[in-house]
């Protein structure tokens, strides 16, 4: 109890916006592609302590010797995101294969004060699966089983580890699928995909993972396991603890076991790559979409001529649907159905209709698998290819739909030929993937993006990140899309879980208390 | 922050189960149809104050003479819940027409240490809406008003006191529903709907209120307005606070406005009533919907032909649509898609090939919007034929659909011909509603029912409240559902929000500490 309020005096005293701001400088402008370090603007917390050779001795008694990797060459990826822009220099990277062995990490750490970085297929974008000094690495990936599956309910219960493509693999051999899907699906783990709430693809027919995830095994701070892994679709007993652990980013726990619902896999599934003369005909196809194919739309993404321009010129294997012509705005429309035939009727008569409506500019309908493959490969490859083209500066914005674009364009006019503006994303969900290309990294070219790219997100009420969470690039910005009141109930809320001194202070890493948690 | 920690004390003293259980009688043997209140077995807490003239002469100051409601007969409808069950004797219901005088409410409640409960349209099931002893009533019923509507993202913003019915109707003249459907929607409101995580009828389609609420706008008890009220599909930065409110019965603050994401209403509904032979061949016309109608399937709901019989012999109006002989199982199944004719055949090749198949011995298609109605009539009554049958015990589980209907079977050997033992719900969503019917309340039936039922319940890791909540009934039985861990953490989660000794408490109900909260 004493230590609890001691930690929790610690803590208050670091509540000010003002005080943070003084601490904390933007992070992005201390990287570049040459893999400087963004903790060279921070300091370690002292009050940690650092890796000892007892310590390693213990974790090879818990875990055995093969899952305590503490040579260097091995530990470059784990301490490096897949942007390259964050980088750690951690001595260790723990990999246990059970929840008793997370449990046993963690209660040890926390007795020792090490502090501690949860890893899954670490594919996030923005900085917060990475250690930023020497924290040990905790890596789900070892707990990759798959714990049972109802073929009644369609209720998924697996590890954490367990990449979300090996799931999709499973789940379509028992003629599901899964109610998530993106572009990282090779590497990324459901247990990182419930830390980061991820979205994706399939968000604008199957809704959020807060409606998806049925229950949640996660491992608290101090070793205790917290099972609120139920398979029930409805439960109403009391407040549902496992929503905050959806897109906590691992600050409130390391997430263990994931139950989810998975829809059953229909039978029909047809995408077009269409195009648009404006960004108004786009947001008039979705409308329309949502109204006239309803029920069996599962995807409407949408690409400027830029990100078009961009995935043809350095995307191996990347070839345009709609060659004979140029367009401002491309748009990948998927639909997902029981009934081949009147899928592809309705689907067809919708596209005609809009066509003569004028909304739609040209287009084709997958004719096959490879096809349809070649279509979202251009989507999916747009991460890739902005990476190849040089220098990146990425944001990822829920905005009105209707106000969606006008950033983009307000963008390019601030930036002039200096850089390469391209906007793409998830328009049936409003979600806009802002992109600055440019040869390289320019502190200038920042300084004119940020602020103003979050207060510009800020003044049409959208969020500063749609999903890719905070992280360690958005960690000092909560305030542009979160009210004061509800930062300090965060904070407070922080007390939520029983812990000690150290863990506490690492577990509250990508809020504001960011300073002094996430570096420790 | 000193009084904080005192009353962090004050209910850590509490935490002890035992403690609990020897304070805490169990509520249902307790009342019975002649309107016994269950307060005979608890004891108000002298901590809180009781009303005197000064705060009624403030309550008038701030919210004008007519908003505030002392006479008695006024009272009687806001002390007694809908199933005449549970009865307050509560002396003033404040009628707040603003956020900001809910604000100002709270905070004097709180710092005169008056106790609260907050009451929507008090249509709740078990005991959560209505007073125990003298609690100022907050009725949100004079918050009704729609802030906006958003036609193109089908956003609906609106205060809490908005009645389910009339938000359907507006999203009609729109070209929306609501995602949520029951058969309280005359009377019961958003908040309330929100606060209990209200399930329903399309759950099956649309999932529950922590996929489709977009925000919330809540008063905590210390008067602090809480901004969460985003009108964004994606948002990840930081805790998503707003789920902790999504049913947490109104104990962790009063929701005043309500942000929800609107389906657009699709031109195709049709509605089969059908009869299947067994309990199995309802389990099997379920996945086979699942996986043949996909897309357009929503609503699946069950009843056994106990509750068919009650329906037809109680319900004013009630006609049975297969007359010419009885089943043991009926199912009403719904679907909604865009194409009128695509959707009936569809439908109609599928219930073709479940009678071929042997799934359906009988059924029968609506033909018009009279005959849908009245076959929604049969499930949507079924509440209202069971009070009027005479003395009822009512269980809202959720079970694995395969065991679900055993507990029901279980229930009529261990029962015998003393009781009606009637089975109904959301078979989509495995959800039961087992309702036991008697001529009059009698201990020693309930003595057979509980702890049986919630046992029982247990073992099968189902919920022993699928949709209602706990609130007063099932308030300690919460172990039932939860690990020790996850209610610990509960309570510790109660220090979440900023808050002084009295409301704190009061505002705890619902919880294992219901015996020092709802009972002041």
């Amino acid at each position: 109890m004493e230590k609890w309020r001691a930690t929790s005096r610690h803590l208050l005293r670091h509540f000010s916006k003002d005080l943070f701001d003084r601490r904390m400088s933007p992070s992005f402008g201390t990287f570049n592609r040459q893999l400087s370090s963004v903790a060279t603007t921070i300091q370690r917390n002292p009050l940690f302590s650092s890796i000892n050779s007892d310590d390693i001795s213990h974790f090879k008694e818990i875990l055995g010797e093969k899952n305590v990797i503490h040579d260097e060459e091995k530990l470059v990826t784990a301490n490096m995101d897949w942007m390259r822009k964050y980088r750690g220099s951690s001595k260790l990277m723990l990999q246990p294969r059970t929840t008793e062995e997370v449990s046993q990490i963690l209660k040890y750490c926390n007795s020792r004060c090490l502090a501690v970085v949860p890893q899954g297929g670490n594919t996030g974008l923005v900085g917060g699966s990475v250690p930023v000094f020497d924290e040990v690495i905790i890596s789900t990936s070892s707990m990759s089983k798959i714990v049972s599956f109802d073929k009644v309910s369609g209720i998924l219960v697996c590890e954490a580890g367990c990449i979300l493509e090996n799931l999709v693999s499973f789940l379509d051999n028992q003629g599901f699928i899964m109610p998530l899907d993106l572009g990282a699906k090779g590497s990324c783990q459901i247990g990182g995909n419930v830390s980061t709430n991820a979205g994706g693809l399939r968000l604008v027919r199957y809704g959020s993972l807060h409606g998806n995830v049925l229950g949640l095994e996660v491992v608290l701070a101090n070793g205790t396991v917290l099972d609120m892994l139920r398979t029930l679709r409805k439960d109403n007993t009391g407040y549902d603890l496992k929503h905050l652990f959806i897109g906590s980013e691992g600050s409130l726990g390391i997430v263990s076991k994931v139950s989810m619902l998975t829809p059953p896999k229909l039978s029909s599934v047809n995408l077009a790559f269409l195009a648009c003369k404006d960004y108004s005909s786009c947001q008039k196809l979705l409308l329309a979409a949502k109204r006239k194919l309803g029920e069996i739309l599962s995807a409407f993404e949408f690409l400027d001529t830029q990100a078009l321009d961009l995935v043809l010129k350095h995307l191996e294997g990347a070839r345009n649907p709609l060659p004979t012509s140029m367009h401002n705005f491309y748009i990948l429309m998927e639909t997902t159905g029981s009934n081949e035939s009147y899928d592809k009727e309705k689907l067809e008569a919708f596209l005609l209709h809009s066509m003569e409506g004028g909304l739609i500019s040209d287009g084709v309908l997958a004719q096959d698998i490879n096809q349809a493959s070649s279509f979202w490969h251009i989507r999916e490859g747009l991460p890739e290819a902005l990476m190849k083209a040089g220098a990146v500066y990425k944001y990822d914005l829920s905005l009105p739909v209707e106000k969606m674009y006008d950033l983009v364009e307000e963008m390019r006019i601030r930036l002039g030929p200096a850089a390469n503006v391209v906007g793409y994303g998830h328009l049936g969900d409003s979600n806009l993937h802002l992109n600055i290309s440019t040869p390289q990294y320019d502190d200038a070219i920042l300084a004119q993006i940020e602020p103003f790219v979050y207060e510009w997100t800020s003044k049409h009420h959208g969020s500063i990140s749609a999903e890719h969470g905070l992280g360690l690039m958005k960690a000092d910005k909560i305030f542009y899309s979160k009210s004061p009141e509800t930062v300090s109930i965060i904070l407070v809320g922080s007390y939520l879980l029983p812990k000690s001194l150290c863990i506490d202070i690492v577990l509250l890493l990508a809020f504001k208390s960011i300073s002094m948690t996430k570096f420790p």
